[in-house]
């Protein structure tokens, strides 16, 4: 696969190291940064991480063989107004978004109907930091990236989005929609809002300065994730909202039932709970040391 | 400070990390190990943590200067019975439980009242592993170590144990019993019950193997605490009752409501609690670097 013309909207953490990737991998002539923050757009061209940037994204897309979508879930419909017409109708788009329902839900809204040549996709990367600065090469490395094709997308634009994320070092699955929102809402959307909401009830509570004083490295690995961008995960929240809401409500059921646990002093039932979480986790461990 | 015989009763991580860091500073003559666990006690003789050991707590607090119970919270009672009578009238005792509360009604329970020679200590530090092999002499560096002495406590006793501590590296502060269990509930005891609460939520849900396999780096993070000792953490928990029942209602609040929020759409509430949450998070971590 050589790509002539790589757009990527967004140059960020995910979008900057994408293309710095791809640039490694060298099967792109020319790659085109796109996005509304143009001092962004010039640190990415000054790291090397692009070729040239483009504020107009009309322009950005302009004969560009592939686009990718690496803004914020909440900017995502915006941007594909600003790419419809603009882009060559037989170019492939893919986009990055935590969320899959919501993006096919914009690409719908935007297109009439999602297009063929339009592939969901999700790599399941990424660190508490963000912007083009934090982006590096080796990011998706080893990384799972989703993509979540529809019934009637080409198989030939599917095959190309495929291609590119193995050229990151990626391994490519495909899932549902739904399924991929399902899964990720308990993995990743609902501990950082845990991750959000712990830190900020002990930030309420009369003693906080003294909390965070005797917080030690468990609280710290526990909260690392409420380091990572609010408005990206506000996005991310409300953009998955049933699927969120969904496993929130488990959630807040089984701690309700293992607090009565406590209060009745029901020692079995705790230490059920605990054992059986720390065998999964131990053995989820032991599948990524074998699957780095 | 020169010790002549320290024993240790239970010598697992933190019991073995002090028995580690007390040798390398050469204050002690002798550190006898004691504890139900033979073979434990007999790999700690082997990798040369203590200097012998005695099954018979009785025998291993003979004549000891000080004694320091480094056993589960749930044998804290059971410890200190088999030491009434057998340790010397002016011997210093300590522990190292996580909840200081329930040591304290314990000691009561057992001597009547709380000997004015034993002080309540708590060391933050450890890890997710257990178990003598996994002690280590940095272990207390640049920790800190709570002391919960009560208002008849020896001040010379009180002095001690600091200076034990010290010996370790780690940073003695002192407070008050109830406020120590109401800082920890928040800090420790709460992320461990929401790690392991969240694990098995996911464990029990019917995708549990994709969900698994889709988690990352986040999630791994996140989840560490659950993979801490099971029987240890349903003591904890237990023994800490009411403070962790109150800190754990105030979250199971705060949750809720940021549901509600996120059913309703309210972009700025959620935006303000995760903007808050990660300018605390930052802000601990920055103070956490600067003081290692």
């Amino acid at each position: 696969m050589m790509i002539k013309r790589l757009a990527i909207i967004g140059v960020g953490l995910i979008g900057g190291s994408l293309a710095r990737s791809i640039k490694r991998a060298g099967v792109c002539r020319e790659i085109v940064g796109g996005g509304r923050d143009e001092a962004q757009l010039r640190k990415a061209l000054e790291l090397g991480v692009i070729d040239r940037y483009e504020i107009d994204i009309a322009a950005a897309v302009h004969d560009a063989d592939m686009v990718v979508v690496a803004v914020p879930l909440g900017a995502m419909e915006a941007v594909f107004r600003q790419i419809a017409g603009h882009v060559r109708p037989d170019a492939i788009i893919t986009d990055v978004g935590s969320a899959k329902g919501s993006v096919v839900d914009a690409a719908r809204a935007v297109f009439g109907e999602v297009p063929p040549t339009f592939v969901p996709g999700h790599p399941i990367a990424g660190t508490e930091k963000s912007g083009v600065e934090a982006s590096f090469t080796g990011l998706f490395e080893g990384r799972r990236v989703i993509l979540t094709p529809l019934p009637h997308t080409q198989p030939e634009a599917l095959a190309s989005v495929r291609a590119l994320w193995q050229h990151t070092g990626a391994e490519v699955v495909e899932m549902g929609v739904e399924h991929h929102d399902e899964v990720l809402a308990a993995t990743s959307h609902l501990p950082h809002l845990l991750a959000y909401a712990l830190v900020d009830t002990l930030v309420r509570m009369d003693e906080s300065e003294e909390i965070f004083r005797f917080a030690a490295g468990g609280f710290r690995d526990f909260t690392r994730i409420a380091s990572s961008d609010p408005a990206m995960w506000r996005d991310i929240c409300l953009a998955n909202r049933a699927a969120v809401l969904s496993v929130l409500e488990r959630f807040m059921a089984d701690i309700a039932s293992l607090g009565e646990a406590i209060r009745a002093g029901d020692s079995e039932r705790i230490l059920s709970t605990f054992d059986r979480a720390k065998a999964a986790r131990d053995r989820f461990c032991r599948q990524e040391n074998n699957n780095p």
